[in-house]
């Protein structure tokens, strides 16, 4: 049976780039060898290694801007603590926004190591929308964000104009949208949602943002450690990051980022006119703050639970179950999902 | 042209590990989906790492014994800096065995956090001996050791008793020998040698050892977090993981470390025998510290190059080049490589 893989992360990726990651593990470029058994310094990987890196800042529109583009280990988790080690001044003062829980654990990491502030919350309703007209505090050395909020199905529509760093967590909506790229100093991104599979996180990073924080940053830490071995400083995660060259790959022949927006917005609009003309569902966001990336949604009868999840069951949707922490239903539809399945989930709701 | 891959990391894996790895990231478990797309927290794939986990204590014998495994990310080189944070008390002290290039990252990362001391080291000689009587100095906190040594062609074969918690850097030699492995209170190991692809790293670490610094420590980097979250603190690298298990359950299926050692004994002892009976070589380590993994050695003459690296290429040899910061020639010999392999390689050098 076909399958519509709505899950929310580990996600879809393209059927043309399993394909290629699969035969890679068997035969990588024809050197009948495994991708998995080479050497990451040899000329094949590194090249691999090149190219995602070139692709990341050319797909952003942020080639010859003083970016650095690398492929790290930890996921977004470690980015959290990494964020606080290389921008936070020893004394100095950051600034977060608290859009969900991923923004709250962010918070949490960087408190271990210096004064936080939190900017806004929007904790009080569950954080089902994005606080705005929030001011940042004087003498803030950078301002963090979490763009798009897989849990609670939230996304930032409009970035505040800070006199701060800004930083952004863009682990579950990068690549899906047009933004200026150059306005953000750091920006990471988990590859699990809209780049590849588990196991690399992104990080792009303005170069002259660094080294001004007078703290000992251990290696693995320092993105400029990073940068000065191309990211290479220790094997990295072979697989992961050639499977997210391969995305971003088929990304750039697609059209890049302008065209998938395109697409994407195509898709949400569906299925949010679904959720708002069928009355057995409710979306759970403030509708302004509706997230492209991850629909959530609740039925307004719990009673026809089970006759939804035989449908969806019936007809190959997978992953649909809200997050542990909220419950109701969440649809991930990320750029690799195709019109076709978010069409399959909107008959089905229709069936109800 | 069959390949012989004596690649030293990323490294060899079992070809029926590879078929398999290949197999999952089209359609895993023949849930019609791919590994790479399922979420971390699907039933499917929390039983790979349930049984990844469980693999390890059996094979190294550390069943119900306080012993927790762990799949994390970063590497042996985020470890140098993990060990410190879990086991160096505020105001305490480790020492260190200073055996190679590794070892001395280990030791500056360490030295970030605490006092640390050199208990010995081979650096005089170019880390080609394993230094022996040595003393640990009184109220060391740890005593941390790398058992093998990838870059220089030496191994660790008998471990000193100390009186300190006892920690070592098995990333390349882990499974390949039979060790009394409850004399170890923290083992690390980037999966990419012994164990699977790049992208994952093996801890086992004794559980009542930890909490006991006064140090606060950041989620990633608290191996209690990670034991709490049975290894799923946030998403794990889905797909090393994977086929890590796959490698464990090779191993068990093949008969487990006392198999594994016998074979790889063979395969140590027929290379060994030709470099020190062929004129043409010449081994770089100091016999009775004689790598079983990896096998270093130079030309007795340098203008036989040419004409070695060419018998090699012809014959289908991979990876033998030595570390770029050595030179010289460096067979890795790994649990998966196959003797045949191995006797290729020593036809070759015959054939000089």
């Amino acid at each position: 049976m076909k399958m519509h893989n709505f899950s929310a992360g580990p996600s879809i990726l393209p059927q043309e780039v399993l394909k290629k990651a699969s035969d890679s593990v068997l035969n990588f470029n024809d050197l009948n060898l495994s991708l998995l058994e080479i050497s990451h310094r040899s000329p094949n990987y590194v090249a691999v290694m090149d190219k995602a890196r070139h692709l990341v800042l050319e797909l952003l529109g942020l080639e010859g801007k003083g970016y650095s583009a690398l492929f790290l280990q930890g996921g977004a988790s470690l980015e959290f603590l990494m964020t606080a080690y290389n921008l936070l001044p020893l004394n100095g003062k950051a600034a977060y926004l608290d859009t969900g829980a991923w923004s709250a654990k962010a918070i949490k990491e960087a408190k271990m190591l210096g004064n936080v502030e939190i900017a806004a919350s929007s904790k009080d309703k569950g954080y089902n929308y994005i606080p705005k007209n929030y001011k940042i505090p004087d003498n803030t050395a950078y301002f963090h964000c979490t763009s798009n909020n897989t849990i609670h199905g939230t996304q930032i529509k409009s970035f505040p104009e800070v006199d701060a760093l800004m930083v952004c967590d863009m682990s579950s909506d990068i690549f899906s949208r047009q933004l200026d790229f150059s306005k953000f100093d750091l920006i990471y991104a988990g590859a699990q949602k809209n780049m590849g599979p588990a196991g690399t996180t992104l990080v792009v990073v303005k170069e002259s943002i660094l080294g001004k924080t007078e703290r000992t940053i251990p290696s693995m830490l320092d993105y400029q450690v990073h940068i000065s071995k191309d990211s290479m400083f220790n094997t990295p995660p072979v697989f992961p990051v050639y499977v997210s060259m391969l995305t971003l790959q088929w990304l750039k022949d697609l059209g890049g980022i302008e065209a998938i927006e395109k697409i994407n917005n195509t898709k949400a609009d569906l299925l949010y006119n679904e959720i708002d003309s069928n009355q057995n569902f409710s979306g759970t966001a403030v509708k302004e703050d509706r997230s492209h990336m991850n629909v959530t949604f609740v039925l307004t009868d719990d009673s026809k639970k089970e006759a939804f999840d035989t449908l969806c069951k019936n007809a190959g949707l997978s992953g649909l179950k809200g997050h542990r922490s909220v419950g109701g239903y969440r649809a991930s539809i990320y750029n690799a999902m195709p019109l076709e399945s978010v069409q399959t989930l909107v008959s089905v709701m229709q069936q109800l």
